[in-house]
C-alpha cells in the first residue's frame, strides 16, 4: 500500500503542523512543518556533542522555542540524528558525532517533552522526505543516497522505509569497494564513503597537491600553499570556478558514486536513486560522471533497465521535513 | 503479511500437488511436489541450450512424463531458470546458458502446456523454498545466496520475494569487489562471483598450480599434471581428502563469501543469510571461514547484531520445490 492510499486511522491532528528536528555533528536544526511539507518556522542551536544531557537540552530548547512561537497545537516531534537506531526506532545504538550509546532516546525525549515522538536515522528521515515530497515521489523502490562528509542512505519500498532486521539497513557507505583501501572511521579499509564523499574529495585533493604541486597550483593558492588545508569544500569551490584539476577530482568522486550505484543496482534493482546531502549541491558536476559510470558498469546492461539517477529536491531541509512527516504518520496512521 | 497467515483466496487446489521445474545449463529437472514440500516423483532431460524450441520441448517432455505418471489433477507448473526475468515474471530478458532473449516464456509455456504457470529466476525459486520449508523459515528478512559456478541470490522480505523494480534484484554476484579484478562473463571486472564460487576455486587452484607447482603437487596429481584441468570440483575433492593447500584455497573462497555478506549486511541488514548451491555441500569448510570474515568485516560490529549465516537445507532440489510452491501460491492465493 502506498502512503497516499493509506487510510487515516485517526484523523485527529491531520491538518496540524508537526515539529521536525535534524541533529548533525555541529547543529540542531528544527522546523515547524505543515502537512504538505511546507516549513513554517525554523530554529537552531549548536550541538554540544560530548554530553548526552547537553545534546538533549539543545533539542528541548529548539522544540520549546518553536512551540512557543507557533502557539497552537502540534502533532508531535520527529527527530532524525546521525546514528544507528534499533529496529523499533526507540533506541539509538551508536552515534558517530554524539555521546549516545544504547540510549533509549524516544522514551527519554518523550518523557521530557511530553509530546508524541518519532526518532530515527537522519538519512532515513531525508529519504522519506524525498519519497513523500521530492525526487522519489511515486516510486515503488527508491534509494536515497546522502553524500556529505560520509555516505548515508535510506530505502523506500512499496511506500515504507525499510530499516532492515536490526534497524541499520542503508549503511552502504561501508560497503568495501577497494580491498586494503583507504582507512575508514568505522575501522575497516576501503569503504565506499572513502572514495565518494566530501571527505574523499578533500583527501584526493591533498594527495594530488603533495604529489603534483604544479598541477594543483589553483588549489594550493586557495589554502595559502598548505596542502593539509585542502578540504572537499575547497576542491568543490575551485571546480565551480573552473579549475580543470578540481573538476577532474570531482569527476573521480562522481565515477565512484556511479560504480557504487551499479553495485546497489545488482543487489536491489531500484527504480530511482536520489542523490542528496551536502555534496549534491554540485549537481551535474557530480551526477553526470556518476551516470556515465553507471551506464558502463551496470551488470546486465543492454538486457535490463537501470535506475534513474536524480538530484534530491529538498536540500538541507530534507531531514527535518522527513522527521516531521514520520511523526505525523506514527500519530495519525499508527505506522511505526 | 506472512505466507503462513495469508488467507487462501481460492481453496481449490490447496491439497493437490504442483509441478516444479528447474532448468540449469545442462539439465531440465522436474518434480511432483506436495503442498508440504515433499517430492513425490522426479524426471529429467538434458538441456538443449542453443535453441529456444528445443529447450521448451525438453520442458514439455518433463511435464508430460510427470503428469502422466501422476495421473491426477495438478495445481500448475512452476519453472525456475537461470536468467533474468522482467518484473511481472512473464518474460525472460536474458539467460546466460540458454537461447532466451526477451522471450514471453510464461505465455508460450502456458499456451503449450495448457496449465497455470509460474516462471522466474532459479535462485529466486530456491530462496523461496528455503524460506517456505528450509533454513530461512520464519525469517522476516532473509537473503539466500546460491554458490555454484557463479553466485545467484534471492531476497525474502516480510513473506514476499523481492524482485526489484525491473525484476533483477539479488544479482549480487556482480557487485564489484576488486577494481580492475578478474574478468567476469558479464563483461565487467572484479565481480564478487569471480572470487567466491566454484569457478573462483578452480581459477585460484590453476593460478597456484602454475606459480607454485610443488605446493600444488596433490592437486596436480589429480589432473595428470595438467594445471589447466584443475576445476573447483578438483580442489573441493582434494580439500575433503585433507590436502592443506586445497583447504587453504577453500578458506580463501569462504573469506570472500564472508566479505560479501558483510557488504550485503551494510546495504540490507538481513536477519539470516542462507548459503545454498553446489559449493555449499562443502558445509563448514566454507561457512566457518565465511563467518570468521563476516565477524571481522561487519560495519558497526560491536554496536549492532549481524546476520546469522546458515547452510541451506533443501540442497539441489530447492529450485524445483520453490517453483512448485510459487505456482501454488499464484493459483491458490492470487500472489504474483
Amino acid at each position: 500500500m502506498r502512503y497516499e492510499d493509506a487510510p487515516v486511522k485517526n484523523a485527529g491532528g491531520g491538518d496540524l503542523p508537526a515539529l521536525g528536528i535534524d541533529i548533525g555533528g555541529t547543529k540542531v536544526a528544527g522546523g515547524v512543518v505543515a502537512p504538505d511539507g511546507t516549513i513554517l518556522d525554523t530554529a537552531r542551536r549548536a550541538t554540544p556533542s560530548r554530553s548526552v544531557e547537553a545534546t538533549e537540552d539543545a533539542i528541548a530548547a529548539v522544540v520549546e522555542e518553536l512551540a512557543e512561537r507557533h502557539g497552537g497545537p502540534l502533532v508531535g516531534v520527529g527527530v532524525g540524528a546521525a546514528g544507528w537506531f534499533d529496529r523499533t526506532g526507540d533506541t539509538v545504538l551508536f552515534s558517530p558525532h554524539l555521546a549516545w550509546r544504547n540510549q533509549a532516546l524516544r522514551k527519554e525525549l518523550g518523557d521530557r517533552l511530553q509530546r508524541p515522538m518519532w526518532v530515527g536515522n537522519d538519512a532515513d528521515a531525508a529519504a522519506w522526505a524525498e519519497y513523500r515530497y521530492g525526487a522519489a515521489r511515486g516510486s515503488d523502490l527508491a534509494l536515497v543516497i546522502t553524500l556529505g562528509t560520509g555516505i548515508g542512505g535510506g530505502i523506500v519500498l512499496d511506500g515504507r522505509l525499510q530499516r532492515g532486521a536490526h534497524g541499520v539497513a542503508g549503511e552502504w557507505g561501508h560497503m568495501r569497494v577497494v580491498p586494503d583501501g583507504r582507512l575508514c572511521a568505522c575501522g575497516n579499509r576501503g569503504c565506499w564513503e572513502q572514495y565518494a564523499s566530501g571527505t574523499a574529495l578533500g583527501q584526493t585533493g591533498r594527495e594530488v597537491a603533495l604529489s603534483s604541486p604544479a598541477a594543483a597550483a589553483d588549489l594550493l593558492d586557495r589554502v595559502g600553499g598548505n596542502p593539509d588545508l585542502i578540504t572537499g569544500e575547497v576542491v568543490a569551490t575551485a571546480a565551480q570556478a573552473g579549475d580543470p584539476l578540481a573538476n577532474e577530482l570531482l569527476c573521480d568522486v562522481g565515477a565512484w558514486l556511479g560504480q557504487g550505484i551499479a553495485d546497489l543496482a545488482a543487489v536491489l534493482d531500484p527504480e530511482v536513486v536520489v542523490i542528496g546531502g551536502g555534496v549534491s549541491v554540485l549537481g551535474e558536476m557530480v551526477l553526470t560522471p556518476a551516470r556515465e559510470r553507471l551506464e558502463r558498469a551496470l551488470p546486465g546492461r543492454g538486457f535490463r533497465p537501470g535506475p534513474r539517477v536524480l538530484a534530491a529536491q529538498l536540500g538541507a531541509q530534507a531531514g527535518l521535513v522527513g522527521a516531521a512527516n514520520l511523526v505525523r504518520r506514527a500519530v495519525c496512521e499508527g505506522e511505526a
